[in-house]
């Protein structure tokens, strides 16, 4: 059935070289060949359970318990296939859910129901945008000021139908909201359109996004014929499970628990980044963001186990729900041990990291000397 | 928490007029709001399964039983961002699962490891491509004649590298490949690529595809610095679920089980379309194909409960695994018992779908006299 030829199953190494799995015909009547097939998923879930906990470094919320409830509809094929909000032919959908979820948006967002158009996606981040805002960027979790370049255009006397702006909210959509003194995403700005991810903060087992745009853009509707539906969606078929999650998780949570998210992880963020400037090691963090940046560790086999992003001289942690202070204690612990050999013997230094972090945030001794 | 503004879960009437659900505030001191997320739960459960064995009109495949063994996978969110074949920076991923898949569908289509390259994808249909061939057509399951086309391609003189030719098999991928005297979808024709569906013949839950091209077409990888990877996907974030869903449902089915369900529907599609001819009712089945079509139904709401597709004068039902003869002869007594109603105080008279069906599968009155 299937032919192990590593010891385990190591999901890391998943180059067409280290290949170590394969599927091979069943003997159906070998029991056997079924007990190594549950034997390799056995292993695949040990090894992702014991790994969640140094699962740091990418903005995905794995700390969620529903999952169990909602196992059972995994029975059915569920598909959206078309717009949520028209009738659909078959049974096995779960639009009503998505409406739902949609709805808690558009009033998050303020925007009237009968204003919006909007579906759930398989994905967060749209691409190729004409005006695209970044309301928390992928690397540093910068968000842009929404309000100043509106003010900008005003100024230089572009009216709101000559500009379209999109607010890629993917990380911090469910961040902002709750978070006093931050800048509010709605649509009483004359933006075009949100989008978020519903993997990341929120937390979901299947990548997907909700994408809500004014109901005014959405003009050229398609009908398809085969499924009896208006189709603006871009992608066909549609998961139908995701939807369920997020209105479960939505309505378990509500706005008391998003807001209690948010508050821990800015905090658990700002504990990280002051531990590390007080251990003398560059970091930064953007203002009512959890994405702390900080000097690139040397050792890859050191960002692997921590799953650290990097880029250049920089690596970051996202401090999502789930990651807790001991969680934050025990990285430092290990950073702090393995950074000391690493410049043990003063052949290397660590990098300048002033022109990415800002002066005040480098720690390294040309900079120091400067502050 | 919820707002059920209906007595029940329906899931078909979801327009914006008929919403049922909406995501409320919850209130964590009171245990009912969440005892009534779960009855919402059941009761969408319960509406689903009873409505399974009336969902005939649509190719999804329901009839799987791995879901509870599959279940635990929730707990992670899985995320196969990137190209499958390069290595992730990250654990939680199941890219091994997924080459393993597309090394079983590149056998399958007689292409090597090395020759091909491709991903599983959130569907399967795949649109607007330069040249594409339908291994089953959406409505009528119609097989083009892919030999017929290429023999014609050369004989006007066209060399390989002048066309380009899709083979968008998502329905009768899995079935042409295991039937006897049906011609191949194979790589060693001059083909580009194919794609099949995995949530239909086989079964998953979620809708997923599987996209294989020649390796030589991929020419212009794009580096996706933020997850150390390249990409040629067109989608980003990827369901980490589903190539685990299809790995086991492969591992387990095998060839010999395929067959066996290929060989099934096919002898069962031609039960239907022959019990629906002798019964004097406009029907049609094309070769190798598990879609039978017919007469469409007067009553808009037979056509709901048998969750019938429709175009212009014609319906079909698509003989997936799973749907029984005895399901096929409910329907039919069904079709019967309605059918004479319709047609009984001869106002109205079946239409003539000879046109559409030739006029040998045409059973009107006007057809009838000529043949």
């Amino acid at each position: 059935m299937i032919v192990p030829t590593k010891g385990e199953i190591d999901a890391p190494s998943s180059s067409r070289k280290n290949l170590c799995l394969s599927v091979v015909e069943p003997d159906i009547k070998d029991e056997t060949s079924f007990q190594e097939l549950d034997m390799i998923l056995t292993q695949y879930l040990e090894t992702l359970s014991e790994r969640k906990k140094y699962h740091i470094g990418y903005p995905t919320n794995m700390h969620y318990e529903y999952h169990a409830i909602l196992a059972p509809l995994l029975q059915f094929s569920l598909n959206n296939c078309g717009d949520p909000f028209t009738q659909s032919p078959v049974d096995f959908h779960s639009k009503d859910f998505e409406v739902a979820v949609l709805d808690w948006f558009a009033q998050l967002w303020e925007i009237d129901k009968d204003e919006y158009w909007g579906y759930i996606t398989s994905g967060g981040t749209v691409r190729a945008i004409s005006m695209a805002f970044w309301l928390g960027t992928t690397f540093k979790g910068a968000i842009d000021d929404l309000d100043f370049v509106i003010q900008t255009l005003e100024y230089c006397g572009y009216s709101n139908d000559r500009y379209y702006i999109h607010c890629d909210a993917a990380l911090c959509g469910l961040i902002l909201p709750f978070i006093r003194h931050a800048k509010k995403i709605t649509f009483k700005k004359p933006i075009g359109s949100i989008s978020i991810s519903g993997h990341k903060f929120l937390g979901c087992p299947m990548p997907c996004g909700i994408q809500i745009t004014r109901k005014s853009y959405v003009s050229s509707l398609s009908k398809i014929e085969y499924i009896n539906s208006t189709d603006a969606t871009i992608s066909g078929s549609r998961n139908g499970l995701t939807p369920i999650f997020l209105w479960y998780c939505l309505s378990t949570k509500g706005h008391a628990r998003l807001q209690q998210d948010s508050k821990i992880c800015i905090e658990n963020a700002r504990y990280l980044k002051d531990r590390l400037l007080e251990a003398g090691i560059s970091a930064m963090l953007n203002e009512f963001s959890i994405t702390v940046v900080f000097e690139r560790p040397c050792d890859h086999k050191f960002i692997r186990h921590w799953n650290l992003c990097y880029l250049r001289g920089m690596a970051h942690v996202v401090v999502m729900p789930g990651i807790t202070r001991e969680t934050i204690d025990s990285f430092f612990k290990d950073l702090m041990q393995e950074r000391n050999k690493w410049y043990q013997d003063a052949k290397a230094l660590p990098p300048c990291l002033a022109d990415d972090f800002g002066s005040q945030n480098c720690m390294c001794s040309d900079s120091k000397m400067h502050n």
